[in-house]
């Protein structure tokens, strides 16, 4: 039995979706952040890092959005949320990548400067410039995105992943009309069963 | 036929290294960032982002260090790179997510502030915490270090990527001494002669 763990608004939010896509059987608990409850010591036990999501099997816990996305898909392969080919898993993998490693990081210096600054003035710099950074980075999402999926002609989860980030852009400051192929695809996602299911159980409980 | 563009020192040598180790026969081009070569309209036309590493295959152009060594595995199975079953992949995959998305950009506001600051102040600022900010991020891994590899009884893609960061802690400040496990596991895998072949082609042509 899998049990996610993951917080409202977050990245774990993917995770989420890709297992009711799957129409997976597993348990959920929506962290409260406000609450701090990330960095309880039950939590920090599951997770050192006191970040969501976090996915608990029976055989261990794993975290990291790419590798929960890529678990589930594997584990789940009638939903088809990976290519079957090794070029194409190559392609979802390298987009999944790109968005944990350079568009997260670019979101998260908005309102976390202090993970990689001590000084205010600083701390100040990276939340003023940071609205421009991650335009810059989902730009090239946006311009790889020439049909309605991500690759091929399916959704993976590599789009599920980028519904989650793009739902960021309001906040962060950002135009969604200037990404129209973004703002499209997530309408696409947004309007799918699985997500409107994952969407009302992220919901304060 | 495989080509892959990589550059001196960057986490591009990982994708070498594990070409190396599964016997693949490859093109390579050593990119010379002191000239620039990655700024040239013929290397942004494959990649965008003008950074390394890049797999050009026979289907097109793959990037993100995560995405090709999970290629390179998956093409090359008896080199045994990949643990073959979902929840070890998970874990490979999971620790690939954390180097990519946490510990290499803590390295990279070291010298490379300018992505997330403009003001020269707040770029002194991310070099100065730097060292700090990687040495918190790579001890994770140094504590999920227990046996000689990372995952499992053998040496998978998660540890030549390791092997790659690793690498940096020096330049980055950091006294690998105060992170013994991974300085051990660094001079297993420099020991092995795929890693010896790839650090030779690396060198400047």
């Amino acid at each position: 039995m899998l049990h996610l763990y993951t917080a409202k608004g977050t990245c774990g939010r993917a995770t989420l979706i890709a297992l009711e896509e799957a129409g997976a059987d597993f348990d959920l608990t929506i962290v409260r952040f406000a609450e701090e409850q990330q960095k309880t010591e039950a939590f920090l036990a599951m997770n050192p890092h006191g970040r969501v999501p976090v996915l608990v099997t029976d055989q261990g816990v794993l975290t990291e959005s790419p590798a929960l996305l890529a678990y589930v898909a594997e584990l789940y392969p009638d939903a088809g949320l990976m290519p079957t080919d090794p070029f194409g898993r190559a392609q979802v993998n390298s987009i999944m990548a790109y968005l944990c490693a350079t568009v997260h990081p670019a979101h998260a210096h908005i309102r976390r400067g202090s993970r990689w600054a001590d000084d205010p003035a600083a701390i100040a710099e990276l939340t003023r410039k940071g609205p421009e950074v991650v335009e810059a980075t989902i730009r090239t999402i946006e311009d790889k995105l020439t049909g309605d999926w991500l690759v091929g002609d399916r959704m993976t989860i590599a789009d599920i992943y980028l519904f989650t980030v793009a739902n960021w852009m309001e906040g962060d400051g950002i135009d969604i009309d200037t990404l129209p192929r973004i703002r499209d695809h997530r309408a696409r996602i947004a309007a799918r069963p699985a997500t409107q299911r994952a969407l009302a159980k992220e919901m304060p409980q």
